[in-house]
């Protein structure tokens, strides 16, 4: 995608061919600042401290962690060290699939090399991780691409669409997943208008949704994330499209917090809701959304607001009184049972085992 | 209720027992305030701009407003003036049923009076509507006790309640509708833990809940509003309460925005979601909650938070990009079908009209 003209990916190699380059996503939308991972440290603190997220993004970031375990100053390459450089990337967060699976497509390619053979090919490895993830995210936009220009085929009005957090380009090496299909039907010429929920408490979708589609000319309004029931009730959604972190083999997606309210809104008034994923994102091993670990991140993000201040500087402001404690859980589980579709990178298919294994006939037991 | 060892109301007569004294809701949780309103303007203002908010202390504040408007320099007593003071206060904010109901009733008191009359009469009825509007919330929350009793009696353990916005004193003349049953069990040594939605946009529930529930020493954590859901999921709410700003006679409830979400996870999990409310916040003439104007308040609560910055200063930060604009409505109608209970001043009924009826039968046609 574009910024200011320049085409960028959430993730580079630079010049050096060993440095990472990435998009400090906490200075969104206020500041457009990149930021070079040096070492595997550097690639943990990306991930938890939420520099980059979304959980393709943080597949491909862990993959180049990799590499840079590989790489710094001991250059160790041997089994021990790779193990530990794996167990430390999938510490780093625990709800997003991607980062486990990303890692141990990794490891599982360099434990059968000689580890002087290791480092090249960990580099190879990460950058066919980038590349296959865009294109799986270009792919899956040409699929929902086709539910937006069906919408609009029936009504010929402007088609209002509402999605949640970021699920755009940031959140992917590219395209992005909820958003692909949405920067698709602009491209195709589809008048649209998204509904951005915020999602507190880390405000991703004002930081980041709004900054995207802004950036692509996209008719958008940020709302908070306590209105969208009421604009479904008003006949003002015609269709949800959200991201997911993990996704079962049965159907149920671990997405951002807040996601479930919003399916059981589209349930209640009989409006279409899709979750977009490239299948990297699909925990084959899960039946049950309810086993996955819910990340319950620091208080203070629920405490602390950030944004741009009247001075121009990005500051934090407290909310709630001195004494009052707050809980974070990151994430939440929607059953299968609320959500109508899933778009993947091989074509829509129904949230259930039977459908999803038609699709990828490849996890067949 | 009790600030810092002193008992206050949110609103009051000055010793000039003309200037009406309220607290500045817009500066706490940072800052305890209070402001003199002397005119019918100030009034106006202090309600639009939601110094005071609250459907009931809308309504107290609104009956205090004729009393200002009546004495304010003119002191015109004129039927053609009275006309004027209480259309201009209704205009002030459309979703809340009390402003209409406590102007409508100072109308048709002073209306039938001769002029020379009137402003004493004004500022009578103003306290009676405020005596009244205690007395209500306090004997409702008598009333909801028994439900919190009732669960702690079942389970011996401490009883996890959810709530949305402010329903506190603070949105009353004292004890609140949702946190009067909350008091009331902390006073009669029921364990109990509060989860406060913090209640984007304007933060109520940040702002004023968890104020409320730290100064009464009340067990509580601080929430984004899209964490209720999973609470739910996960066992961890045993009973949502929440306020209402119009009640419809079939039960249909419009609250801030947001509950209807809350509502839908509630009935998702079978745990019950009950409404407090005097009964001024009922409206006999509505059939269906569709009909409530929703008001649409400014984008800027949107874009900007406030909260207190690291100087000590409270602050706004901007948390969107400059392009984007945001869509604010600010109630939502949740249908009665998802309602379990309405708590009213004379004993919890069903959302119907049958129920309602059945214990205020004066409003039987």
């Amino acid at each position: 995608m574009q910024v200011n003209g320049t085409p960028y990916r959430c993730i580079w190699l630079e010049a050096d061919k060993r440095t990472v380059g990435i998009i400090d996503q906490t200075k969104l939308p206020h500041r457009f600042e990149t930021v070079s991972l040096r070492t595997l440290n550097d690639t943990i603190v990306a991930i938890s401290d939420m520099l980059v997220r979304g959980a393709p993004l943080i597949g491909a970031t862990a993959a180049y962690g990799v590499c840079l375990g590989l790489t710094e100053q001991s250059k160790d390459c041997s089994d021990t060290h790779l193990e530990k450089i794996c167990a430390a990337l999938i510490a780093a967060r625990p709800t997003a699939v991607n980062l486990r699976w990303a890692v141990e497509r990794m490891r599982s390619l360099l434990t059968d090399l000689p580890p002087e053979e290791r480092v090249e090919a960990a580099y190879q490895e990460a950058a066919l991780i980038c590349d296959e993830d865009a294109q799986a995210n270009e792919s899956l936009g040409e699929h929902g691409l086709k539910l937006i220009r069906k919408k609009y085929e029936e009504t010929g009005k402007p088609v209002n669409l509402l999605t949640h957090c970021n699920a755009g380009w940031l959140a992917t090496v590219d395209w992005g997943t909820a958003l692909s299909p949405i920067f698709k039907a602009q491209q195709a010429g589809i008048p649209i208008h998204v509904w951005v929920d915020e999602t507190r408490p880390r405000n991703q979708g004002a930081h980041l949704t709004t900054w995207e589609l802004a950036s692509a000319g996209i008719d958008h309004h940020l709302i908070v994330d306590n209105s969208g029931g009421h604009l479904m009730q008003q006949g003002k959604v015609d269709l949800c499209i959200v991201g997911t972190d993990r996704t079962t083999c049965t159907g149920d997606v671990c997405n951002k917090i807040g996601t479930y309210l919003k399916a059981l809104a589209a349930a209640d008034n009989n409006i279409p809701f899709y979750v977009a994923l490239p299948s990297s994102t699909i925990d084959w091993t899960l039946e049950h959304g309810a086993a996955i670990p819910i990340e319950e991140r620091d208080q203070e993000e629920v405490l602390l607001v950030s944004g741009l201040a009247e001075n121009g500087e990005i500051q934090k402001v407290r909310i709630a009184p001195e004494q009052t404690r707050a809980a974070n859980p990151a994430f939440d589980v929607t059953p299968a049972r609320l959500i109508t579709g899933l778009i993947t990178e091989r074509g829509i298919c129904k949230p259930n085992k039977k459908s999803l294994l038609s699709v990828f006939p490849e996890y067949m037991e």
